[in-house]
């Protein structure tokens, strides 16, 4: 799909195109078609992110809320989303669903401290990083105060969101390869 | 579910439970969660009416293009919401499952007059209607400017939220009785 066609969509195919650029965020992806035509796919992307930013804090937790915990109850069960399955797989070399059951339960473990302690999900782009990343990332940033947290952690749905949009829309220098 | 039990609930749960009182819409319930304790069922309430009234005016567009159209589409492929699904088949004493073809048609080229004016679906809360009553609200706000007809849709999701809202938990009143 490119720009131009991205632009021809009515609202509904729009958001079932985009509803899961921001995990279980249909809004954004319905608040932002108001923003059409979108000259290139890093101005979608600009309206995105400048929406998220404009939430109360409330808003940006709630938005970290609605994203699974990594290594957690929805892998397991198989219940997560097609992006979330692909991204968690594909950590690194590695991949959350290959952990050994000692790094599954420090995972858990770490996890639930994170929750705990902040009232929303350890969120990261699993795809920039790799196990051994992650895990040294979750104890790191364990560390930050609330404030600086949550600004971490909506930069990482940001970098989530941004490797989405790239999945589903050419971008310039691809279309004109 | 008395206002104790919501309030004891991780935010997984409360998402869990409350993540459709706006239809496709966890964020709201994820974002007032961080508002718990709530003293009744009225706080959660406001609390989510003012998470939506904060939003940009593509926030609350984006909120009513979450919703599915009135005897459109969704109902026809059974793909609505349970909650939809409960709604749009009890409204008044008929019910938009019940439309005759005539009707159905005339539903549908309103439906889509409106969507092309306004770039939202027609929403209104059919539980506290009846087909005729949709059927004239659907004309007459037709009639409205954009910014009158989003404030308008918006109060019907508020009022679609409270219904669903008193379908899930206890109020003061039925709890003392």
């Amino acid at each position: 799909m490119d720009i131009s066609t991205v632009n021809s969509l009515c609202y509904e195919d729009f958001v079932d195109t985009f509803g899961n650029v921001v995990e279980r965020g249909p809004l954004m992806a319905a608040a932002v078609w108001s923003h059409r035509p979108f000259s290139n796919l890093s101005e979608l992307e600009a309206h995105i992110s400048d929406f998220i930013d404009k939430l109360p804090e409330s808003g940006k937790e709630g938005i970290l809320r609605c994203l699974p915990d990594l290594a957690g109850r929805d892998l397991q069960r198989g219940t997560l989303s097609r992006e979330s399955q692909d991204e968690q797989s594909q950590a690194g070399d590695t991949g959350m669903a290959s952990l050994s059951p000692a790094e599954t339960t420090r995972m858990h473990q770490l996890n639930a401290d994170y929750k705990k302690r902040f009232g929303f999900p350890f969120v990261i782009c699993a795809k920039m990083s790799d196990k051994a990343g992650i895990l040294r990332q979750l104890a790191e940033r364990s560390g930050n105060d609330l404030s600086q947290e949550r600004e971490c952690a909506i930069s990482e749905v940001k970098k989530i969101c941004c490797l989405r949009l790239r999945n589903l829309v050419l971008s310039e220098t691809r279309n004109k390869q």
